[in-house]
C-alpha cells in the first residue's frame, strides 16, 4: 500500500473528533482551536523494535495499542485529559500491508478506548518504530509536577507494580508465539491461570491511568506525581531528585508492598525494579490521606499508601520489622539483558 | 552519557523560552498556557538514517539542524509562527557521546535560529532516528489549508526548487566525506563555486520558510498552500487533489521555471521531481497577484508565479511555446534508488 492509500485508509476509520480539533488528518498540520483549552500538556514517547518489543512476543495489534498507552501515561502523570495524538511511523519496506493495518487497528482501538483521536502523523521507511505525541488539557487547577513533594507527605501508588515485568519474565522463559494476539479474551483462553494472564496483559495490553490521574488532579490530592515506566525505584528517584526529599517505603509483612509481592508471587526487588508498569506514583499531604481513602473510586485500579517522605538527600529507604536499609534503584532495561 | 546526564546537559544549554511555555524539559509533559494561543498547529516529521541521511554525507550537526527544519516547514505551510518543539531520539548504543552532543548542538542551533525552543522529548535505544513534533500558532486569521485552491487562481513558489536534489546528486557522484560539517562557511571554503555550494547547502542545511509563510498568511495572500518535501510535482498533486482542480505550469523559455532550470543547470524533470526543497507552493486569487508582487519582501527567498489553476480532474499540464502536455509526477525517494 502506498503512503497516500494508507492515509486514506486511516481517514476512512471512524473516529470521534473533539470540537476543539478544527482540522485533523490530511493537511500539513493538525489545527486546534486554543480558545477551549486551558493548560495544554504535550508529551512524546517511542516504541522501538528490539528495544521495547519483539514481533514474536507481540502482535502488531498489541504494539500499536501499547504505543498509544505508553504516551498517554505521561498525560496521566500530569492529571491531564487526552485531546488528540500524532503518530510518526517508521516501517521496513518489506513489512506486509496486513501487519501495518493490524498495527493501526490496535492504535485506533486505543484512540477509541482512551478518548484520544489520531489527528495526523508521518510515515517513513526505516526500522520498525512508533513515535506518538499526545496532548491533553487541564480545565481546572494546575498540572501536577514532580517537584512539589515535601517531607511529611505520604507516598501512594495507583495501579499494579511489578506485574508487567512478571509478564516479560514469562515471555523470556516460555518464548511463546503471540504474534496474532488481538484481545485480552484471546490471552485468557490461552493462559487460564490468573497470574500469567494478568502479567502478560499488563505487559502486552497495558491501559494508561488517564481517568485515575485526571480524577486525582481534579480532587487536588497529589502534591507531586510521576508515571512508572522505568521501574518504581528509578522513577521514585526522579521524583525525589525533582523535589529534593528522601523516601521511606514500608516493607513489613502487613505493608501494601509486601501484600502486592505475595499476591503476584514476586520478590520485593522485582517489584521495585520492574519496568513498564504505567502505574501512577504520587505524594500527598498528610491531611489528605483520609479523603483519598474514603473517596477514591472502587472501579479505578487499586490505590495504596506505600510509604512517606522525609527531609534529606534524595534516596530510598526500606523499613520493615524495626529495620531500615537503603535501596539502590536499578534501571529496568527492557531487552538489553538478552537480544 | 546516561539519559539523565544528557537531559541535564540539554537543560544547561541556553534557550529563550516563550512566556506561554509554563513548564519545559524535566517533567512528564511540557505545559503551555493556552490562553495566549489561538489556532494551534501541530505536526510531526522524522529523519531516519539510511532513508533520509547518511553519516558520511551529513555531520551530526547538520542532521540535528535539518530534523528541526523539516518539521518547521510544515508549520510554514499553514502560515503558523513556531512556539516550541519536542524531540524524540532513537540512538544506537555504540554512538559516541560527542556525536549525540553535536547532533543536539545542531538541533538547538536551529531552535535559536527559527525561534522554536525545545520543550521536551524522549530518548530510546535503536537505529538512528529523529522524530520532531513542532507546534505553532496563528494570532490573526485562519491557517492556510491545501483544499482552498480554485480555478482561475495563480500558482506561485517561494524558495528554491530542485536545488536540494542537485546537492544530493553531488553527494552521490562525488561521495565526499562531510561528517564534520558545522556551518555553511565551512561548506563555502570547500566548494568555492556557487552552484555546488548552494546545492549542498540546500540539501544539508535547509532553512524552513516559516517567516515567509507567516508573512503570506498575515497578508491573506495564499488561498491554499503546501510545503515541498516530496518534489514540486508530487506535492502539487496533493494540493490539486485536496482542492479538486488541475494545474497548468508555464515552461516556455521566458517562464519562471525555465529561468530556474537555467540558473542552477538542471533539467525541468529534475526540478519538478526533486525532493526536500522545503519551499512553499501556494495558490492565490487573480486580483491578489499585484499585491504579492509589489509587497513581497526582498529579503525573503525568491517568490514567482509558475502557472495557474483550471477546472478539471487533478492533473499537471506543462505549457510552453504553444504546446500543452501532461506531466506525471514521480515521487522523490531519497536513497531508495541506491543503498
Amino acid at each position: 500500500m502506498k503512503e497516500r492509500d494508507l492515509i486514506e485508509w486511516i481517514r476512512g476509520q471512524q473516529q470521534r473528533m473533539p470540537p476543539e480539533l478544527v482540522h485533523g488528518i490530511g493537511d500539513d498540520c493538525a489545527v486546534l482551536d486554543a480558545s477551549s483549552l486551558r493548560r495544554l500538556c504535550v508529551s512524546t514517547d517511542s516504541l522501538v523494535e528490539g528495544t521495547h518489543f519483539r514481533r514474536r512476543w507481540s502482535s502488531p495489534y498489541c504494539i500499536g495499542r501499547k504505543a498509544l498507552a505508553v504516551s498517554l501515561s505521561d498525560l496521566a502523570a500530569m492529571g491531564a485529559c487526552p485531546v488528540a495524538c500524532l503518530l510518526s511511523l517508521s516501517l521496513p519496506p518489506d513489512l506486509p500491508d496486513s501487519f501495518v493495518q493490524e498495527l493501526l487497528r490496535g492504535f485506533l482501538q486505543g484512540c477509541r478506548l482512551w478518548n484520544c483521536p489520531l489527528a495526523g502523523g508521518n510515515l517513513a521507511g526505516g526500522s520498525l518504530q512508533l513515535t506518538v505525541t499526545v496532548w491533553g488539557d487541564i480545565q481546572r487547577g494546575e498540572p501536577v509536577l514532580r517537584s512539589k513533594a515535601r517531607p511529611g507527605h505520604w507516598l501512594a501508588v495507583a495501579g499494579e507494580v511489578g506485574l508487567s515485568r512478571a509478564g516479560l519474565e514469562i515471555l523470556r522463559s516460555e518464548n511463546p508465539c503471540l504474534d496474532d494476539l488481538q484481545s485480552d479474551i484471546q490471552l485468557m483462553r490461552r493462559y487460564r491461570d490468573q497470574r500469567p494472564f494478568e502479567a502478560l496483559k499488563a505487559h502486552l495490553l497495558p491501559s494508561p491511568l488517564t481517568a485515575a490521574g485526571s480524577w486525582l488532579q481534579q480532587h487536588s490530592l497529589p502534591s507531586a506525581m510521576i508515571d512508572l515506566s522505568d521501574g518504581l525505584a528509578t522513577d521514585l528517584m526522579n521524583l525525589l531528585r525533582a523535589s529534593n526529599v528522601r523516601a521511606v517505603l514500608e516493607t513489613g509483612p502487613d505493608s501494601a508492598l509486601a501484600g502486592r509481592c505475595r499476591r503476584w508471587g514476586i520478590t520485593l526487588e522485582a517489584l521495585l525494579n520492574g519496568g513498564e508498569d504505567y502505574a501512577l506514583l504520587f505524594s500527598l499531604q498528610a491531611r489528605r490521606r483520609n479523603r483519598l481513602e474514603s473517596s477514591y473510586p472502587g472501579f479505578f485500579p487499586p490505590c495504596e499508601i506505600i510509604g512517606h517522605l522525609e527531609k534529606g538527600a534524595p534516596a530510598i529507604f526500606l523499613e520493615g520489622e524495626g529495620e531500615r536499609r537503603r535501596f539502590e534503584a536499578q534501571e529496568f532495561k527492557h531487552f538489553s539483558g538478552d537480544a
